[in-house]
Formats: C-alpha cells, structure tokens, sequence
C-alpha cells in the first residue's frame, strides 16, 4: 500500500467509516465544570501516601501486576459492605472497560443491549465496541422509570443486558429501589444498575447493593472517579454473584490492571472517610443549585448525583458558548435545548452563577 | 434469576463455555524465568523519580487524563527515532489493548486475523474478544519464515490482519527485514510487525520501523514491559501512518490511558540509556544461554530475544516440576517436549543450569 494512507485508503470496518473519537472538549478554562470530575483535589497528604507507596512498589516494576488484583478488590469489597468479599468484585481500567468486559461475557454479536434515554452517552460506544446490538426505549417525560416501562422494553427487544443508571446521567434523576426488585422479579436478562454516582445521592444506603443476595443476575456498577475523586486513576468496579466475576475473569486480557494502578486506588480507598467527607459538601453544594438555578430563572431538573441539568434555550450551543467565553466549561448533551453542569467548589459555582445570570441577560 | 448461580446458570455467550482466564501460574518462587520479564528491578533513583513525578500530579488526580495521551506518545516517538512524531504512535494498557484496538479497528466479525505458528499464545485471544477469525499457518521446520509462505497463506485465507512476530515469542527467531519488504511489497492487508523483543536482538537497527516511510498498511508493535523492565506498568504501543493512529482513536474508550500509567511510562522513558545498558548485558547473557545450554546437553533453539526454548524432553511437564520443585520456575509452551526460558540475571542464570542438570541427571 503506498505510504501515508488517508482513512479511506485502509481497510477500516464500514461501520467506523465517518465516526470520530468520542469524548468532551478537554479545553483549559478557570472553572470546569463538563465532565462530573470532583473538583477536590486529592489532598497533599494522599498524594504523600501514594509517592511512598509508588516508592517502595516501583522497583518490582519489572515484574507482571497481581493478574487479579486480589488486594484492590478486596479493599473494594470492604469499601462496599454488605457482606461482600473478593468473589463478588471486579475491577478494570474504569467503568469503560467493566462495561466491555460485561458485554464481552453477556452480549455481543446478536445479542442486545437496552438502555432507557436520555442517559449516559457512551452506552452506545460500549455497544458498538463489541459488536453489541444497541436499543434505547424513552424513560417517562419527567424522566423517571417504573417497572412496567422497563419490563415490556425488555419483551419488545428481547434484551440480554439491562443497564440501568441510577442517578440516571444526565438528568440525575434516581430509579427507586423498588423498581430495580420489581425489575429483577421479571426477567432472567443480565440487569447492571449503574450507580456510578450513588455516593452522591440523597440515600446512598438505597443502593441495589442490597439486592444481590437475591438476585444472580444483577451487577452493580460504581467507579473511582466520582466519589473518590480519581478520575485521573481510571478505576471501575462492579459487585455482582461469583459466577458473573467469573465470566468478567475469562474475558479480560491478562494484566488488564497496571501495578501503579491497583496502588494508587488502594490508597485513595484507605482515605476513603475523608473523600466521603467532600462527597458531603458537595451533595449539599448540589441541593442549593437546585434552588439557586430557578431564582436565576431556569428550570433545573431534581437531580441526585453531582450535576444539574438545566434549561430550557432556544439555542444551548449558544448559551454553552457565552458560559465558555466566560471561562466557565459546561456540557452540551442530554434532551435537546438542556445543559449539564457539574457541582464545582463553592468558588467555582458561584463564577457558574453569575456567568449565567450575565448569559441569561443576553440572550433573553 | 436464583442467587448464586453458576457460571452454568448464567447467559455466558456460547463460545466462552468453558473456557478459563488466560494466564502462566503466578507462583512465588526464587527465579522467576517464565513469562520474559527483565530481571533488572528498576532502580532507586527511577523509583524516586517515579514518586516525585507522581507527588507533583497526584493532586490533579480528580481531573481525567489527557485523553490523547499526547507527551507519552511524544517521548515514545522520541525514544522510536526514525522521524516518528505523535501522529505516527498509538499507547496503550499493554501490547494486549493496542492489539485490541487494531483488530476492533481493521478486523472483527466477518475478518481474518493469520499468525505464523508456532507463536505467541495470546493472539488467539485477542481474535476471541474481537469476534474475529483466526487461523494459523505453519512456521518452516526451522521457525524461520519467508515472503512466499506467508504471502501463500494470507492469500489462501484471505486474511484481513497478518501478525509477523520478530524475533518471534517463544522461538526467538527473527524474521529479516527483506522479507517483511517482500510481504509488504505483495499484499494490501494489515501487517503487525510485533517487535515486542526487538531491543534484545542482535541487531536492533534492523527495524520494521526503517518500512514506515514506504508502507501505509504497515504497524510496527512494541511494548516497555521487556527491555524498559516496566511489566508492571502494562504500556504496549505501536508506530504507524497517523491514519492507522487515527483509527485507534476511533475505537479506544476515553481515558484508556491513567494519569498514573502515562507519567509511570513518562518516568521510564527520560531513564531509557540506564534501562537500554541492562539490555546489553541480557543480550549477553542470552548469547552465552546458546553456549551453555548444548553443554548441558540439550538442545537451544537460535534465539534472539530474552528467552529461550530448549529441548526435547519425552516429558516436558516432569521436567518443569522438577525445575520447580528447585525453585526455577519456566514455561511449558510452544512446540511438543520444548520448554521456554527467559533471560535472567547472573546469577539466576546460573541457579537455573544448575537445577536442569540436577534435572537432566534425573529423567534420562
């Protein structure tokens, strides 16, 4: 083939061709607030504990990480409660790749994944990735789920994985446990409640967590990013029955976790009190957005997680745009005309404040 | 569904019944020769600098990494030489990962991946997890390989993605440039030169790397875990037209790449002359391994990686126990009765003649 090939030129699978690499804008604002990041900085202390701990691991560098990372999910078992132990935890390069290997085990080619929409952006790319068909049925207009909704889309797709997203993103809004059970009851489909953002919730202890005694078809899935404010450490996991572990364990290439990878979530899980204690501030700086963005004049959508979604405009790219020239980074996505934005410091989300109330001047 | 269920129980896709998670036993003995790692630990002062580098970047950890990992991929290119830039070089958690992604990009259902055999047992992992065919054609008698066979055989099985390995895992042999020349010359397909040993050879400037200018279907594969004595840090990367990069990019999931393992591999890299002076050494040591080993009586296959395959044994499997059983941990794989050993330090080296002539005193 001659040298320097356009895309076109390579023999690209045809359901690629015209696609781009997925993700928000990494742009170098003041306050960004697009990708649901925690906006604490791990503290001076934790980063000390993971240089000394990177210090005395670093010279066994030349040799393979722990294949199973044994000690990461037991530190996360432990984390989680319920009785959970290793057995019941898998844990991989952020929910991206959890989501792959579920997929890999329980869907792919001929197989069906249904989502309920608007809900998490990259469902779609998990689906494409493994040759997973990909169906969505709409949640109710106030963006709510029962079980009879999610039920019958399960019959009319004749779906193998479920997923679930509780707080739902973008809309924040949470699926009540009694529905998940309700759900569970009905169907032999591999049901994943997505609770990256449970921490975050007005009643995290209502988490389908409880429910896995009961059910062997249900994942749990959660992540380092949020609550424990490692988004840059890219750790998912996901607690379900030992058997669904181990079809995750067949699927995964070996060594998927890094040794500094293991570690570094390892030591963010031992300051786990003091992450939770940021996680409460936050929930709190999320209950007053709910107030302070209809004073502004918008609506906002009931949200449980670490971000509002808010609107309606006419034009939100535009909006999205005036917020930005003011250095203030939100999120395009979700229903058409609504906008997402991330609960900051108490700093940044006063600069979020006021550079609306000037947008919203503008543009109304 | 039933709590607990078994593997049996649940809806694992057809073609994973049965099947087991990859991997060589990870077993804690004194001379660890089994799965080609670098024997030379990384040093105190990379250790230190490691955790400098991560004191400095842990209190961004909130924030998710640079998506396009763009200074890792620089300095990798840097390192590469041969004009390579950030457009022509893809990372990624490993040699496995990239893999993935240029068989979800170039290959998958309905798509042939060819291997020459025998060769290294993953590949037909990742065909598995992209849902892609894979076949195999023999290596000559001799391991070694040229541009008729393998222009026979992706013509024969149509292949879509060819994998020429060099020196070739758990042979050692190298395939020469003119013949890689000649595949290239001969076929549009996707040529993987996996160069993942390519430091240890005798001629390390004898690179696929040289073709880049002149073939658009060409991809070079390289990996830091061998001669960057970083196995832990799981970094694999290639070197290609920035089109085939650009494909990657279509299919990785965002923030593949940890802060932790971009500025783990970073730390590596600014150290490369100190690690690159231990390949030396492990080249000689391999040199005299093809000495030594004929001494002992046993056959060597001509190696010229890290490792080396010796033989044959009526029993192979005896032979790795009583090995074992000496603290000398090996690798029953490749051809019938032939065992693989990697290149390890002096005096593991040694510590591993001596068992196997305990051993050959033994068993014949």
């Amino acid at each position: 083939m001659r040298p320097d090939p356009s895309l076109a030129d390579l023999p690209l699978r045809p359901e690629l061709i015209g696609e781009e690499p997925y993700g928000a804008p990494q742009l170098a604002v003041d306050v960004q607030l697009n990708v649901n990041e925690n906006p604490f900085a791990p503290s001076a202390e934790i980063a000390a504990d993971m240089a000394a701990t990177l210090t005395a691991a670093a010279t066994a560098f030349n040799r393979y990480p722990d294949r199973e990372a044994k000690r990461l999910r037991c530190a996360l078992a432990r984390y989680l409660g319920h009785g959970l132990d290793l057995d019941n935890v898998w844990a991989a390069n952020g929910s991206n790749e959890v989501m792959t290997h579920i997929l890999g085990a329980f869907a792919g080619p001929g197989r069906t994944l249904l989502a309920f929409t608007p809900t998490y952006s990259m469902y779609p790319e998990y689906a494409r990735n493994t040759h997973t068909r990909y169906v969505t049925a709409p949640r109710h207009p106030d963006f709510t789920l029962d079980a009879d909704l999610v039920l019958a889309a399960i019959a009319e797709h004749d779906a193998d994985v479920v997923i679930i997203t509780t707080p739902n993103n973008p809309t924040g809004t949470p699926t009540p446990l009694s529905v998940t059970e309700a759900v569970l009851q009905g169907t032999d489909a591999i049901v994943v409640i997505d609770e990256a953002y449970q921490e975050f919730s007005k009643h995290p202890e209502n988490t389908a967590l409880t429910l896995l005694p009961s059910y062997g078809n249900l994942i749990v899935s959660r992540t380092m990013s949020k609550a424990f404010a490692l988004a840059g450490g890219r750790v998912g996991y996901l607690a379900a029955a030992p058997a669904i572990v181990d079809a995750c364990r067949i699927v995964r290439l070996p060594y998927h976790l890094s040794s500094q990878t293991q570690l570094v979530a390892e030591v963010a899980l031992r300051h786990a009190d003091h992450l939770l204690g940021q996680v409460d501030q936050l929930r709190r700086t999320r209950d007053e957005m709910l107030v302070r963005l209809p004073q502004l004049g918008v609506e906002v959508i009931d949200s449980d997680a670490n971000f509002c979604l808010f609107g309606p405009f006419a034009d939100r790219h535009d909006v999205w745009q005036r917020l930005l020239d003011r250095g203030v980074l939100v999120r395009e996505t979700g229903p058409q005309g609504w906008l997402r934005v991330s609960v900051g410091t108490p700093d940044e989300t006063e600069a979020f404040y006021a550079a609306l109330a000037e947008v919203l001047k503008e543009v109304r």
